[in-house]
C-alpha cells in the first residue's frame, strides 16, 4: 500500500505563483509519493480544469461529430484543443476576432488551448522554407503562400482569444541526426524567446487572461531535451509543452524523452505532452509528471471503427457484433452505451451513417475522460502506484 | 374571417372507429370549414401524434446526423419514417426482430412508419422483374437477388414492429402512358388486397397494435387515381397513403392528384402523402385533406447547404455569410439557432465537418415541424384559410 500523498493546498485559489500578466494559474492539490504524478487545478478565464486532463481535439473549431453541448454538458469537457494552422487558413484569424473570438465563434463556454501551427506546417503543407525569422509555407487547401513567425502566431492566437497559446516550434520528423535535431532545437528556442517577448509586449498593451507555453523539442536525444527544458525554464513561462512526440518513434522512447526533462521543468507549472496517447499509456505519462494531454486517437479511431472499452478494444465492423444487443461497454456511463447496441452501431458503421461517428466519438471520449478521472482519483487517494501496476498488467493482456 | 371550425371530439380516446385488430386509431379534432384541412390525433402503441404531421425520414434506422434524443427531446418528433427496402437488405428483418424490433434496435421511443419498399425497388435496384406475385430485384449494395411479395413485405414490417406498415406498391416513373399506368395500378390493387389479407391473418394469429396502409397510385391520371381510391376504400383499412408523387412531375399536378381522391378516401381515416414537399407547399397538401407527410428535403437540403428560414432560403456557402454573426433564423427556437452563427456554419460546411450536417439538419427539421405546428394551430383556431393565403403570397415573394 502506498503512503498517503502529500497535499499542497494553495492558500486561496487566487494566490498562485503567477504575477500580473499571468492569469492562467496552476495549483497542485496532491502528489504521488512514489511516481512524479500530481493532481492539480488549472484556473483559466473560462473555468477551472482538474488535472491530469485529457483535451479532446477540435482541429477546425469542432470536435468531429459532437455538438458543443454534447461536449460540455454530457461529457463534462472543460478544455479542448483547436488548431492555429487550420483556423489561420480558414476562416482566418481576423474573421474569428471579428466574430467575437474563438469561444463565441464555436459557441464553446469552457477553456481553449490552441497549438502553434508548427507541427501542421511541417506535416501538412507543401513547399516550405524555414529561416530564423519563421517559416514560409504553402496552404494545403489552395496552395497559397503564407508566413508564420513567432510573433504572428502569437497574434493569431490572441485574435482567437485562446486561453492557452503555444509558441511556434520547429518540429522535426523521426528519425533525424543529432546535428539536425540540435539546429532545429536552437531555432525553436530562439522562436520561443521571440514569441515570449512579443506576447509580453502585447499583454502589456492589452492585459487579458491568457497563458503562453513554449514547446520542449530535441527529437529523441535526451541531452537536447534537457538543453531545451533548461533554456525554456529560464523563460519562466506559465506552463510548458513537450512536443515532437508521436512522430513515429517507439513508445518507450517517447516516455524516455518526457522523463529526461521532468526534473528540469518548474514543478509548479503545468506540463503538457502534445499528441499522446493510447488509453493504456495515459497513466504512464502522468507518472512522469504530465498534467495535460491531447490526441486525435479517441475521435479518429472511433470514426474508423475502433472503440475503446474497459475490457479492451471493440472493432465494430466484425461479424460477431451483427446480433450483439449489448452496449459497447457495459461499464460505460455515456449516452451511446445507455441507448445503443453494438449491433446498431455496426449497422450504422457499415451503412456509412453520420450518426455512427457521433455516437462512437462520444463513447471513446467518455472512455478517455473516465480514465483521466480514475487516474486523478488514484493520485488524490494515494493509490496511484497500485493503479499504474493494474493498468500495465491489464494492457499486457489486451495488447 | 373564417367561421369557427367544427369540433369532433371522440367520446374517449379508446373508442375510435377501429375494431379489434385495429389498434392504431385516428381522431379528428377540428376541421377547416373552407378547405379540406383537419387537425387530429393519431393514436399508436408508441404515443399519440398531433396531425397534420411531418415525419422526418430515417432511411437506415437513423435520421442522418441526429441522435434519437435530439429528435425526441429537442425537436419533439413523435413519429419518423424508416425504409423497408434498406433495412430488409441490411441488417435484415430477422436480425432486427432478434434485436427486439426496430424501436429497440434504433433506440427510438415514439412511433415508426415503414414504407413498403416498392418505391426503392423501382428507383434504386438494378435488374428487376415484376410479376403478379411480386418483384424480383437486385440489391444496390452487392447485386444479390431478392424477392418482395405483398406478403413478404408485410412480414418484414411486422418483424420490424413498425407502428404503421405500407402495402407493397408498383410505383411508376413520370411520365408513363395511361395504359401502362392502368396496368401498374391494377397490379398495386391486387398486391394491396393480398397484403391486407395476409396482414389480417398474421394479426389474427398474433394480435398487436399496428396499422397497414395501402397506397393510392395511378400516375398523373385523375380517373386512375379515383379508380385506385375507390378500390382501396372498399378494403376499409386503417389509413391511406397517396404514392407516386414527387417523381418528377410539375407540382400543380401532384396537388391535383391528391385532390382527385380526397372525397373518395374515408374521411375518418388518416391520409398520408408520400415524399412531399417543400416548406411552402405543406399547407397546400393539408388544405387538400392530407394528415401526414414525409420528405428527405429538410435533411438532404441541409446537408447540401440549403437552409430553410421564416424569411426564405439561406445558401450557407455564399461569401456573404463569411462574417455573419446572426443565427440562420432569428425567429427559430432550435439548438442550432440558439448557439451558432451563419459564419460558423459556413465554416463547418466549407471544411466538410460532420457537425455541419448535424446542426443544419436539426434546424431544417425544426422549420418543418414549426410549420406543421402553425398549420395545426391555424386549423384549430379557425384561421387556416388566412394562413394559407399568407403562405401562398409569401412563397411567391421568396421563389
Amino acid at each position: 500500500m502506498a503512503a498517503a500523498p502529500s497535499l499542497q493546498q494553495a492558500e486561496t485559489p487566487d494566490t498562485p505563483y503567477n504575477q500580473n500578466l499571468r492569469q492562467v494559474s496552476f495549483e497542485i492539490q496532491a502528489e504521488c509519493p512514489t511516481t512524479r504524478a500530481r493532481a492539480g487545478l488549472l484556473h483559466t478565464a473560462h473555468g477551472t480544469i482538474e488535472t491530469p486532463v485529457f483535451m479532446p481535439v477540435g482541429t477546425q473549431a469542432t470536435v468531429k461529430g459532437l455538438t458543443q453541448r454534447d461536449l460540455a454538458e454530457d461529457l463534462g469537457v472543460k478544455i479542448l484543443l483547436a488548431n492555429t494552422y487550420h483556423l489561420f487558413l480558414r476562416p482566418g484569424a481576423e474573421s474569428i476576432r471579428g466574430l467575437g473570438g474563438l469561444h463565441r465563434f464555436m459557441s464553446w463556454p469552457n477553456a481553449i488551448l490552441t497549438d502553434s501551427g508548427g507541427y501542421q506546417v511541417f506535416s501538412l503543407s507543401g513547399l516550405r522554407k524555414i529561416t530564423d525569422h519563421g517559416v514560409v509555407f504553402q496552404s494545403h487547401l489552395d496552395g497559397s503562400l503564407h508566413t508564420f513567425t513567432p510573433e504572428s502566431t502569437v497574434d493569431a492566437q490572441l485574435a482567437f482569444g485562446s486561453d492557452i497559446l503555444m509558441a511556434l516550434d520547429d518540429c522535426p520528423e523521426y528519425p533525424v541526426s543529432h546535428e539536425y535535431a540540435r539546429e532545429s532545437l536552437e531555432r525553436t528556442l530562439r522562436w520561443a524567446r521571440l514569441a515570449h517577448e512579443h506576447y509580453r509586449r502585447r499583454l502589456a498593451d492589452n492585459p487579458a487572461p491568457h497563458a503562453l507555453f513554449p514547446i520542449v523539442q530535441g527529437s529523441m536525444f535526451p541531452d537536447l531535451r534537457r538543453r531545451s527544458a533548461e533554456a525554456l525554464a529560464a523563460l519562466d513561462t506559465d506552463g510548458y509543452a513537450i512536443g515532437g512526440l508521436s512522430v513515429g518513434e517507439p513508445r518507450p522512447l517517447s516516455l524516455e524523452m518526457v522523463e529526461a526533462t521532468e526534473d528540469i521543468l518548474p514543478r509548479d507549472r503545468p506540463r503538457y505532452a502534445m499528441g499522446v496517447g493510447m488509453p493504456h499509456e495515459l497513466a504512464d505519462y502522468v507518472a512522469r509528471g504530465i498534467d495535460m494531454m491531447d490526441c486525435v486517437l479517441p475521435s479518429r479511431n472511433a470514426r474508423n471503427g475502433c472503440l475503446f472499452t474497459s475490457q479492451g478494444r471493440v472493432v465494430i465492423k466484425h461479424a460477431r457484433y451483427k446480433d450483439d444487443a449489448r452496449p459497447i461497454d457495459e461499464n460505460c456511463p455515456c449516452y451511446t452505451c445507455a441507448g445503443y447496441s453494438r449491433a446498431y452501431l455496426r449497422h450504422l458503421f457499415l451503412a456509412g451513417e453520420i450518426l455512427y461517428a457521433a455516437l462512437a466519438t462520444r463513447h471513446n471520449l467518455q472512455r478517455y475522460l473516465d480514465i483521466m478521472r480514475e487516474i486523478r482519483q488514484a493520485i488524490v487517494s494515494g493509490s496511484f502506484p497500485d493503479y499504474l501496476r493494474t493498468i500495465r498488467s491489464a494492457s499486457e493482456d489486451v495488447e
